[in-house]
């Protein structure tokens, strides 16, 4: 299967599996369920969903790691829907629609995060009870990644740094906790779901370090050059705050030379993996515009 | 042992579990550490975190059970963080300091509370991995009571049903998911880890229930009667905001009654369980003022 139709595939399956494995709607009290949704179901490219079916597919059925893969979206989901809050970036665009706390307010805002959060420790601990060693280890790989000494320490030291120039390590500290682990994670997962070794684990984990820090430095470069339209968020944020990023320290040209860098990094880690789709992934992901 | 001096034994160890089961207030980035702290070490009852305790204890050793309360506690933290944030109940003070986000700001309060609930599920899947049945039986039972369906779902009734008369039933889902469900969870969460039987715990969760109940209406009763410095926390709000509590609906004796009437029958559920702690619990609790 080309590369392009297999991610259709997967998302087809995430997005299938969110109507199944999230409350539904009708469940009291309707408007929490009805803003959890709206956050999730809101187009978004489901890159962290498809990297635990990925990951997971190499070795087993992919179908096995969904209940996974719609938990680290729920995580996902959750840290956008806080991120925009208007006390901490006070963005009203996201995925194309308005953000939460615009569409509904701010109140059902905070909790429907809490509540995305929370669901996605109640999927794994459901879903993997059966195997409640590789439950419990999915669960330690999640928990810890969001945490706040890496996802949530990530998002503390950017809202630190906003109007004052970073040093590169703390840029690095950012993006690696920021972004990057969630997608380490969602990899990981995939691949204790599947049964690898721990030298194929550390493999696939290496890989998700090179894409998830290419990812952030490709999200900084789209934001000084791309338009809201392509984007579906507000774009020039970055530059409008100051904010330190690859492009104001390093400048465009350097900036997509070392995502570059690291796509050619991750596609060879793919050669040893024999992951074709994960190898493709690397040089989608370097090449997007949204 | 006398009960008080049970009671601040529990009170005692948890609060020395806390130094040392959460990260270092030097951990990166500091300042999350700070506030997850500041907020978690605010003098409180600690009652969830005694109840896994007290409910351990009746079966097994009650240390085994305090990275459990820990995480209770944890997570009961983080929903008064939330809910005390301007766009919720915007409360300026808890537990007798500023509420974290008036001691920090808020944007650092929504991140603290996202990371002690986080927190809470990292502690369940490190400290239960030698027993992962357990583990991820306590993970389904504390993410089960804290989900949109339950805890939130109670906090988002409570929103919604301000500023209009409640209907006795729905002010009945919001004490019974609101508060009720994270006590009963406690309680559950303790069975597990002692290994009661099925039976024993289903009488442990309905205690849980009429303590959980009476809690919620000696909180209506101490919001209506106490002053703020006794209560810590700033009181006369639920009139000034014409919410709906189980005063506003029944009157204060009728209430003095009904919370008399389940703190008897949690008392007398106790007997038949051979549990003497929990038995002079629900007396203390029916008559506590702050």
């Amino acid at each position: 299967m080309e590369f392009k139709e297999k991610l259709s595939t997967y998302v087809a399956e995430i997005e299938q599996a969110f109507e199944t494995l999230l409350p539904p709607e009708s469940a009291r009290p309707v408007r929490i369920h009805q803003a959890m949704r709206y956050s999730l179901f809101a187009e978004g490219k489901r890159i962290r969903p498809a990297l635990v079916l990925a990951a997971c597919e190499r070795f087993d059925n992919p179908r096995n790691a969904l209940p996974a893969a719609v938990a680290v979206e729920c995580l996902h989901t959750y840290t956008l829907i806080h991120d925009d809050l208007p006390a901490v970036d006070d963005s009203p665009l996201r995925r194309g629609r308005p953000t939460c706390h615009i569409q509904f307010d701010e109140a059902t805002a905070i909790l429907a995060g809490d509540a995305l959060l929370t669901y996605a420790f109640q999927l794994l601990s459901r879903h993997y009870a059966g195997s409640s060693d590789k439950g419990i280890e999915l669960i330690q790989v999640l928990s810890e990644a969001s945490s706040s000494e890496h996802l949530i320490g990530g998002q503390m030291e950017d809202i630190l740094g906003e109007q004052r120039v970073l040093e590169q390590d703390e840029l690095n500290f950012i993006h690696i906790n920021k972004t990057s682990a969630l997608i380490e994670a969602s990899l990981e997962m995939g691949a204790i779901i599947g049964g690898a070794t721990p030298e194929q684990t550390s493999s696939i984990i290496s890989y998700g370090r090179c894409i998830g820090l290419g990812f952030q430095i490709v999200d900084d470069i789209l934001d000084a050059t791309s338009d809201t339209q392509t984007l579906g968020k507000s774009v020039g944020a970055d530059e409008a705050s100051n904010k330190s990023t690859y492009v104001a320290l390093h400048g465009l040209e350097k900036s997509r030379q070392y995502a570059t860098e690291l796509a050619t990094k991750a596609y060879q880690i793919c050669d040893g993996l024999d992951m074709p789709f994960l190898k493709d992934l690397a040089i989608y992901l370097n090449r997007r515009t949204n």
